[in-house]
């Protein structure tokens, strides 16, 4: 990756480290390396204030590089920075919400006269602005995206499953250039590809926090549990859009035959809260006011108590994306945050039918200067498979 | 699941617990909450040591039972365990080296006149030993993966890159019942469902301590680079076998049209070796001798420079295997651990030949009474695809 693309994501670090008064940052999690490192190594990159990053390489060992340096074990860098003469730090950041704490404990205790504090949210913070390569990223991801979804007709067979559905749509993401690997920030949370929900499967609820659940099995409580596909039944595929690091994320409703009338006039009325939020959405707008929008819609159409689940309904419409498909901000109820140009969310207002299955829309989106702009773009309506 | 399987596997942890003068676990892990609750779950199981355990749940919100209690907030476990009559623990363990930092330091805060210890390496331990029940799953799942990988040949054409033919495989085990997430244990290990390794990729180094590497891409260093099959070229193919929440682990190799002599030698070099290892392997032998055995037969074949990879090599032939692909034993250098009856472990002597690729073989295996028994029995031979 460029170095100036990478002095700009340091920089937007160090200048909310500043705010806080923490002289150095040492960076050991994969999502952070990769953010400040543009790669993803076993081993530290130490980001102090005021002097250029040093990068500390347990492995791979062939990784060189003016401030590169080969180590075995964390306790070597403290060595090298008096040999760099980098003074120590007196307030240090870790990945506290990030790092278990054994290692974290470990890191700590080689800066014994150092203050330690927890920076996860000060570099969610500043991974929550992307840089203009990034939106790019988003971009060309959104392009992929939809190039899947558009051939996901094409692979639908009379008999499915929901899981051999969504099989042949891990293929499509796959031949289109999906990584696979798909991140979330938190320890508890778990998924494979992204998920595939009909019928009442989608009002399963399950432990993670994502828009919908689905029952999954013991090991993997979440997305496809082995329904058949039946006439009558929506189908909702919401995969991760992982094609380079960024997590694009948009979700599309087909339907095997026609559905029942109320399932469009669901689909219609979150189609309408996307495109109302997506009006009011710019920079200044707050969080909860967009979310209030959405639930007032929701409320006023009668649908509230489907929306976002049945048994366990979601407290969000929206999150921020980016190497982990849940970065900042969060549209969910009391978040006073604003958005920012060059903040990047999904908008995902879903209602789920009894007896039918999800419907509604996700699309991600990037802050403009004046408003937003779609990254995801194709067809919304609900496409009937067959 | 039933009920006596979970009560054994508390009651291994236990038993450990108490040579440890541990009264009490707070597991909050989904590997560790699979283990000792049959499923995952957002919440905590509170285990002491004399008395049933209890199940705290923040999500889902439709598990109900005996000695289960919706939560909120894990502060609000303590006062449940107040009214059930239990004593506040004297040591209490967490799980360290999985939990991140600040979610262990605010669950030991809820705790504070209780000694608060590292739980992990104990858990571990517990969980090296399999129980006949889970021993079972790992040989219905050495079925499935055997199945899968029959399949290959069947899905390769010519002119297919590397990651073609993986996305071919990948399907082959998503089909056969593969739930297609990859467990690890450690939060700086990550890899998609496995990897196909071909030509020099295969001795390309990665930052993660899998048995080989592969240069993968910036965004996930590991596996397959786009490198196209091609005459002369050997294959590895080595997914994770994740069919039931057990990770099997088989390893087998391809050729595009006839290797050179040398490959089918150090193929065969491998397969003496896991030959040998097996025979060795027993209750009571030990993992460095089993590691030494491999190591002298690789050294008088003269293959010791590309044995486990060339610039960067794997100092094991062999992991234990479980919820996660990395459990104990490891067999390596300098381990004095012995194998037990009930130990589930992955055993891979591999080569890799600069311009050809990888070779060797990989297999899970269970230590029984009086010896091992594999769990992944198909064709273990070099085969000609095309």
């Amino acid at each position: 990756m460029v170095q100036t693309e990478l002095i700009q994501r340091r920089d937007k670090i160090r200048w909310l480290m500043d705010q806080q008064n923490i002289d150095a940052a040492l960076i050991a999690c994969n999502v952070n390396l990769l953010y400040t490192y543009g790669q993803i190594i076993s081993g530290y990159l130490y980001l102090p204030l005021h002097a250029p990053a040093r990068i500390f390489v347990k492995r791979p060992n062939n990784i060189k590089g003016e401030f590169v340096f080969s180590i075995r074990k964390p306790e070597q860098i403290v060595e090298i920075l008096q040999e760099e003469g980098l003074p120590m730090p007196k307030k240090l950041m870790l990945e506290g919400d990030e790092l278990p704490y054994t290692e974290y404990t470990r890191l700590a205790r080689m800066f014994p006269e150092t203050e330690v504090v927890n920076g996860t949210p000060l570099i969610r913070q500043a991974r929550s602005i992307k840089t203009a390569m990034e939106i790019e990223m988003f971009r060309r991801s959104g392009v992929a995206h939809a190039k899947a979804y558009e051939q996901i007709p094409a692979v639908y067979r009379a008999g499915m499953t929901d899981r051999d559905f969504s099989i042949e749509i891990e293929r499509l993401m796959r031949l289109e250039g999906g990584l696979g690997i798909f991140r979330v920030f938190g320890q508890s949370m778990e998924i494979f590809m992204g998920s595939v929900l009909t019928g009442d499967n989608a009002a399963h609820p399950s432990p993670f926090d994502f828009a919908l659940g689905g029952e999954g099995s013991p090991e993997l409580p979440v997305g496809v549990n082995g329904t058949p596909l039946q006439e009558g039944y929506s189908v909702m595929v919401d995969m991760g859009g992982n094609f380079n690091g960024y997590m694009g994320d948009m979700s599309r409703v087909f339907s095997i035959g026609k559905l029942p009338e109320e399932a469009y006039a669901a689909h219609q009325l979150c189609i309408d809260i996307q495109n109302e939020v997506a009006n009011l959405a710019k920079p200044g707008a707050v969080c909860e006011d967009l979310y209030n929008t959405a639930i007032a819609m929701v409320k006023e159409a009668g649908f509230a108590d489907r929306f976002m689940g049945i048994h366990q309904q979601a407290r969000f419409i929206g999150h921020g994306i980016g190497l982990e498909i849940n970065e900042m901000p969060v549209i969910a109820p009391r978040m006073k945050q604003v958005l920012e140009p060059g903040m990047v969310f999904a908008l995902e207002p879903k209602i789920v039918l009894p007896g039918i299955g999800p419907v509604g829309i996700e699309n991600s989106w990037v802050v403009t200067a004046e408003g937003v702009e779609k990254l995801t773009n194709c067809e919304e309506s609900i496409i009937e498979l067959g």
